[in-house]
């Protein structure tokens, strides 16, 4: 029975994860960092937004504890409705973290999940980094793992994948023993939910905050001995076969190469430069390109191609957006604002009028589709490109390609780049820099609880 | 755009929940009384469990407002809390209802939620009672329509329906416009979630109470004005392409025959007389048949054969129980008992060890699995039944045949039985027959409230 018990995968993966050393790698605990900074940024701007009201009003009704910060509110709520507003916060612009192999928004569950936890226990900020870095690692594997066909059948893999990633992140952070680990996995497992057909509304960011509480619940069913599966994962009724394509395929995914690479330093995570679709990343960076290299007075544009391989450009649903937050899925409206030297800031993504000049250019743009250029090796993701060529009224023709933007794995953000989306963010500049000076130094004895109170 | 939003699957259905008039069928209001009754019942005796202070010292820790009732235990907690327990302590011992379409436990997921909205919004009785019916109707309705494959590929659908049939009943008491319906079952089949995978732990009940605190957060979700999308049950990546077979599949039982029939009455609820698993219930009622008949002492008996079509017995998992806890699911623990002449209550299934006598009488049974008989056509679940023989040590036979056991529909419980099936739990015989006699006035402008004051 017991030699049973060690062939589950459930157990291999439980195993796996209570044992991981991330602390070893020094870019990987870099790179937690760079998460962290990144995420509060989205969180601190997101929290401007009047649809977090909505749920602070939910949350005054239902009364609670008020030992958790509620981040960018100067308030405090229980553990459990943190994670929901931090999660939603952290996710309601669109502007925190991607992965690739997540094919979601990673930090937006497991760092609310973390904060909970953190402000309830004693924990160090040292183990703080490695339990996201290990949140981050088990929801890349799940993600590869459960297949493809997970997020084409209508899941949403921020959720689905993240409340196992976020309550895995937890146990580790409390030191769960392996037998505790397949616990929390399992409670966490049963509650996996999220439909994408949600898109477009606010409840795919709410996904992210339930996600967050959902790992917070898992977690505390543990500690207060509810008994549940050990092996959630396995077998013809088990998670793999429910949500997936079973557990062949996901077993050595789950369970190669611990400890020797990491999926936050390869392939890495995407900061976001802009707080705008992301699929208009590589037309913005073409844009911006052509600005600071010729400065043409957009009164000189005759006429703006954008160029994208087929379907490169299908995120970006709008042509001829009515107003600045459609802008936010155009490719006609961001490349118009770089092309006129205007910054993309989150101001420029509100609901208010699209400003005469800006539609005057966009006037003159158009998009096309282009099957025969060749294919970088480094694009990001693989595949796309955008070039933006530019006319000009005397028929000169100016152009830029670009195949990885700013932010994409391969071409990250600096220091200083994340730092400045944190500055610009709604906390003060000189909060800001606390923020970031603490995080900075948190596996080196800094103290957690300065942190939070800067939230 | 309008016509076609006319089309959706979503609409149509929420046009049918939110006009429903279930009032006009007086047999429909007498069984939701019923189920009401036997939901607490099964509730109050449930709440005694130890495992329900796990529960409670969780929401200690949370603290939050007390305005709905806990049930059997004399405390309060906030909304989504209280659905929390009162979900949970409804099916923990699974002896709460169960309805052949919905494959699972509907009361212990709509009542809950139901009571944390009463006790927090001023409603009538008779709504109440109607918002029950149309809950059940709409998970009845899931059930048929999401098909069978939903269950065997490992869903709960207790939870995974319940949650959605619960925010509906939430939003059908509350009077939610056919656009509110439309959200609330958006935001409760987005988080719809459980694993079949959890059966046999206590997170089977968990999840029933998990759905309730899903369902009241649906609901919230809606009054406080969150956006979601209108239409979750349709298309590619709409809840039933996601949980189900699709949409094609699904429609017609959707719509069809609203306010004629009523799944409450046609097939009807199984309420169950024993608190064990109801796969035993045959074999118990043939066995009392012959005891009461008969008085045959146990020490004359040579040889009890029990027997059952193939697989008739799949759930009664141990032939040899180890203690009275899995005397639960043992069809030679349960007919022992019956042919003893001892009561079938909740003490005779604690984890105790087995009466030497009891002992005795089960080392003299088999099971036996016979395909050659005929099937009765009112057979519950239909192709089952259970057959007990008795063998006298002087070479006599006896024997009892079962189709339909008591309490399942077309053999269901009086309401004396019912009543006592109320009094036999920890609440007190005469608060029981207060709160039986609240409930069957409720819809006769009986004060809601002055039931919950007796949970």
């Amino acid at each position: 029975m017991a030699e049973e018990h060690l062939e589950t995968l459930t157990y291999r993966f439980s195993e796996k994860i209570v044992n991981a050393e991330p602390l070893n790698c020094d870019r990987a605990v870099i790179n937690a960092k760079y998460a962290l900074i990144d995420y509060l940024s989205a969180a601190f701007m997101g929290a401007g937004e009047d649809s977090v009201d909505k749920l602070l009003s939910l949350i005054e009704d239902e009364g609670g504890s008020e030992d958790v910060p509620v981040i960018g509110r100067k308030t405090e709520a229980s553990m459990l409705q943190s994670a929901l507003v931090n999660g939603y916060s952290g996710h309601i612009l669109d502007f925190d973290d991607v992965h690739s192999d997540v094919r979601g928004h990673p930090s937006t569950v497991i760092f609310p999940t973390l904060i909970s936890l953190a402000a309830n226990y004693d924990v160090s900020g040292k183990r703080f980094i490695a339990a996201y870095i290990v949140g981050l690692e088990v929801m890349c594997r799940l993600g590869r793992a459960v297949g493809k066909s997970h997020y084409l059948k209508g899941w949403h893999n921020t959720s689905t994948l993240g409340t196992i990633a976020a309550a895995a992140a937890g146990g580790y952070l409390l030191k769960f023993s392996v037998g505790e680990m397949e616990k929390v996995i399992g409670f966490a497992a049963t509650q996996s939910f999220g439909l994408r057909i949600q898109f477009g509304t606010e409840t795919k960011p709410l996904h992210a905050g339930l996600a967050a509480q959902a790992a917070v619940r898992a977690v505390k069913f543990v500690q207060c001995g509810i008994s549940g599966t050990s092996s959630v994962l396995d077998g013809k009724i088990g998670f793999f076969s429910v949500y997936g394509e079973g557990c062949d395929y996901a077993k050595n995914i789950l369970t190669e190469n611990w400890n020797r690479s990491w999926e936050i330093v390869e392939p890495g995570l995407w900061f976001k430069k802009y707080p705008c679709c992301s699929a208009s990343h590589h037309a913005i960076d073409a844009a911006l390109e052509l600005f600071n290299k010729y400065r043409i007075s957009t009164e000189d544009i005759e006429e703006v191609k954008i160029i994208f391989p087929p379907d490169g450009d299908s995120a970006l649903i709008y042509s001829k957006p009515e107003n600045c937050r459609e802008g936010m899925f155009s490719a006609e409206y961001v490349v118009a604002l770089a092309l006129s030297g205007q910054p993309l800031s989150r101001d420029k993504f509100k609901s208010s009028n699209i400003p005469e000049d800006i539609r005057k250019l966009m006037a003159k743009t158009r998009r096309y589709h282009d099957s025969s250029i060749d294919i970088a090796k480094d694009s990001v993701p693989y595949g796309r490109f955008t070039i933006v060529q530019l006319t000009t009224e005397d028929k000169r023709i100016y152009e830029a390609r670009v195949d990885c933007p700013r932010g994409a794995p391969g071409n990250g953000l600096s220091l200083d780049e994340l730092k400045n989306k944190l500055r610009n963010s709604p906390v003060s500049k000189s909060a800001a820099d606390k923020i970031i000076e603490v995080i900075l130094k948190l596996d080196t004895g800094e103290d957690l609880n300065r942190l939070l109170k800067l939230f």
